[in-house]
């Protein structure tokens, strides 16, 4: 307080409370330290071997950019027409030399053939009918997620990827996470042939479930793609051909030599660890956390995923 | 068909109906086709003046990097002490020749000062109290969003932020979307003083509001951040000091000279276009989309810039 606040006993407490007033208007209560609590860290460290599975060579598509190796699993049994054709484009070394050709902020990157005029010729199905959504029944365990969704009835996890389900139309289908994967198309709902993919690099952007056939998860190496320089073109399209990253050598795991595969595993999420993860995430202790949010949007569910070196 | 496929008609017959049933089970209904729709940039094409506001010079701050222009806007509705001491930090230079020192994949890039040892002076207050939520009464109109929210009993937009409320406990609060700026803390509460700044650009970290002060927005150059090579120290600190991208210059437009100032608008959130805006997003026409989401989340509303040249 200055000289020039009225020094009376009276108005000094009247002042005192005025200011204690104003401070606590700031602050919605008083600050109450939550007790530590094991962090998501804390609880992947604890984890058991079994809380883990390996990743099926099968599903596991390997990009090996100039900049370092990307590797995406690959979601059967959500999309199993797409996933096998895109096996076989990788097969007939169709994505070897292709490019990152989009990059739009805050939304997705993009890869395939920069060049409609004299596209790449392929072998694997140019259409394939859409798998946007999928019988609930056919995906397996359904992990379900108890915070609710904005814009499904239920969100949950089934095998390592975020998903979710409609219980009125009895359908399930993956949700567009960050590190999701989602097969371009034009606007036949067939069109998307798995030839371009795009992964999700911004917020969830959900409007696009079930309008997409989405078709697997960039497990590792996300920071090579969502970093790309953003595209100048329209959505992001990169408009010279030296803005375009190559893809150099996208391989099946199952077709590569031992010598050369990663071995990497993800959690299981039907886990009891995995429910522990979660709600480490839910529910985080202090003492830097002040309030613990008390929920989780399934995006913001991690999934780890662990290097086996 | 091919040749191996029995020939009686039965047989064929039976078997179209298998594959159809296939097909179908593939695709959860017959594919309508929607209507069409105006998109976004429909309605922001169609807006009239009065939908938009300029940005208050003394509520904008402007960081010249190397590579361009980031401008955020300040929310003093909501931390008014952390703005006026950003609003100090800038006008006593603090951040001139300071740093982009942290950029962590899928979360946040952050700038300030890399030297914990010799860190540089500044005459602005060192704590400030916690702005991490204000009485709901006192930041002005709440356009509220329909659609619900797992965090928060509701959200919406208040001036042309992404905001957040709780009748229960009277307190509003800033959401942490991409795009949104939050003032960097130690564990204490008040230990956050507008020296380093973070802004997300990716999946909305939902579990730190109310956690952090969050004291504006970028409205303009988002790339210029979220496309920064990811840092390879803990949580994306960059290591090394060539990593560090320069701020070069930080102002506040309203001490800017006019010929240097850029003009931006943001639309006017309580503005039957912003509604028209939303709407189009949460229900999109066809004939691409095949189903419309009906739904939105608040962090996937866009709030409309525009710049006047």
């Amino acid at each position: 307080m200055t000289a020039s606040f009225t020094t009376s006993s009276l108005a000094v407490a009247v002042l005192a409370m005025l200011t204690a007033g104003a401070a606590c208007a700031a602050a919605a209560k008083p600050e109450k330290e939550l007790p530590p609590k094991p962090s998501m860290a804390d609880v992947v460290k604890a984890s058991k071997p079994g809380d883990w599975r390996p990743l099926d060579p099968e599903n596991t598509m390997v990009m090996d950019l100039p900049t370092g190796r990307v590797i995406i699993e690959l979601a059967p049994a959500f999309a199993p027409n797409t996933a096998a054709n895109i096996r076989a484009l990788v097969r007939e070394k169709y994505f070897d030399d292709l490019f990152i050709i989009r990059s739009q902020d805050g939304f997705v990157v993009q890869w395939g053939d920069p060049d409609e005029e004299n596209p790449k010729p392929f072998k694997a199905a140019k259409t394939i009918k859409a798998e946007f959504t999928v019988p609930a029944k056919s995906v397996g365990s359904f992990t379900r997620l108890k915070d609710g969704d904005v814009y499904a009835p239920q969100v949950g996890h089934v095998n390592g990827f975020p998903a979710a389900r409609d219980p009125a139309s009895g359908q399930a289908w993956l949700v567009h996470c960050p590190a999701m994967i989602g097969v371009a198309r034009d606007t036949g709902a067939d069109s998307g042939n798995g030839s371009q993919l795009y992964v999700v690099t911004g917020h969830a952007p959900r409007h696009l479930d079930r309008n997409i056939t989405v078709v697997g998860r960039v497990v590792h190496g996300m920071p090579l793609l969502s970093s790309q320089p953003r595209g100048t073109g329209a959505a992001g399209f990169y408009e010279k051909p030296e803005q375009r990253m190559p893809l150099k050598l996208v391989r099946m795991m199952a077709d590569m030599p031992e010598a050369e595969r990663s071995r990497f595993e993800v959690m299981r999420t039907d886990s009891a660890t995995y429910q522990a993860v979660v709600e480490a995430q839910r529910n985080r202790g202090g003492p830097w956390t002040k309030v613990a949010a008390g929920k989780i949007d399934l995006c913001n569910a991690p999934i780890p995923v662990r290097e086996q070196k």
